[in-house]
């Protein structure tokens, strides 16, 4: 799609940081407004297929049959989020995905998990900059309620984020994280 | 009603663990999407009588004048939600009540609280079972902004769960708990 | 508007505690109700000025053209929040207002912020008196994704709370704070 063509997008999903003052910052809203009215229209549908087809429209790309999302769900571009096969998201999630939201095959997600792939610096000087981070849930990871997983952090495969937890820095396969920041908790048998 | 006397909704509230291969597995499917269309009439109303009414529906049972909900709220069954008097729901809390949820007389509950009475194992293999745990909130207790109480857990009369913590054991009668995992910070005089 | 002017309202806002006995105790709910209605058209409004105009109407005062609300949004009276310049307010924010929220000039607050300006006494006998604490977040502060801020807390020019963290007192300016409950993590260059 067009949209997904713009410049800054494909900027963005390289990991280029980008200061409000570029001149095509404002591509960035354009989509925001798209994504919206279609968020709004996916959360409304009351049949699972409906759902699933909206979900399509709104992450531009195919979700399989066997992946199910329950509503409400919120995100800000859609575009560049990608869902696996029999991947689960539980409802009132909340995600942000300009730097790219992979989530692999087999995946639960909780109820409530926030998933950012945007950041800002928190110096001063550059503070309102868009600095992109990659996210990727890898395959068979389960995701607990209200955990936040932040910008730039890969979860692998297999592996258990305790529910309220927030993710700053990539966990390995097979590990239980937990806590605010999350520490590895426990390490699972493959 | 009768969606309620399936067999395996008895069986997840007498604690049982339902593999993902379970011939009756797809029920829970099905009385969900009942429950998404109800929980979405219910974010739409407009006045407090209407709202009341349509929790009657969700749940199932009976929801005294003196119980306030603010909308929106979400949950996926609804049926296992049980609600007392003089309770109050503050806005934005999500529930996930296959395993069941009493709420006792005159408890808060603050915004954006989310209650699970559903889990899974951290063991890879039977990662997709479904593990029932009931949670109980005991008369009088108050549960903070932003606060997760974890399958199983039961608050006790009178405590208090402060904002944001996560609990994921018992809370005994008249205690303050906080942090993520809630540990006790205070006892209070009864 | 006169619902503002209301005697029970310029109480708390002055930050005198209100019993649940209080005879004008009723009054808050009243604006609730009120304050629903025009929550949920704010949420269903598609392009960003009617978003702006709604949301003029939500708090009873201007929003600047330069400030921009994502929705959905949550609040429960709304007249209380007063929103500076170039401010961004990221979706599924969860505002309790009624102690008064003011929100200064270049604040970013991430997605799925809770910020309460409501409280209650810990102690059981007096547990449903409303307790107001003004919330100020001041100048070019950034409130990370899923964070808390609680009643009372001031937090500071410049300032960052990180994603998830719970803040319970004031943030000095040029601070970054998180976890829960938030503690001083770094210290900025003005």
């Amino acid at each position: 799609m067009s949209y997904n063509r713009h410049e800054i997008f494909q900027r963005l999903l390289k990991g280029e940081s980008i200061p409000m003052a570029d001149p095509d910052y404002s591509e960035i809203r354009k989509v925001v407004e798209r994504t919206r009215k279609i968020n709004q229209k996916l959360n409304q549908a009351e049949d699972p297929e409906a759902i699933r087809m909206i979900l399509e429209e709104l992450i531009a790309g195919e979700v399989d049959e066997s992946t199910t999302l329950f509503t409400p769900f919120h995100t800000n571009i859609g575009i560049n989020i990608s869902l696996g096969k029999r991947v689960f998201i539980n409802h009132a999630c909340s995600f942000l995905d300009l730097g790219g939201i992979t989530i692999e095959d087999d995946v639960m997600v909780g109820p409530r998990v926030n998933i950012s792939s945007e950041n800002h610096p928190v110096d001063i000087p550059t503070r309102k900059t868009m600095v992109p981070g990659q996210v990727i849930i890898k395959r068979n990871a389960w995701i607990g309620a209200g955990a936040t997983i932040l910008p730039g952090v890969t979860v692998g495969e297999n592996s258990v984020v305790a529910a309220g937890a927030v993710v700053n820095k990539d966990v390995p396969d097979n590990t239980v994280v937990g806590g605010v920041p999350a520490r590895i908790l426990k390490e699972l048998k493959p």
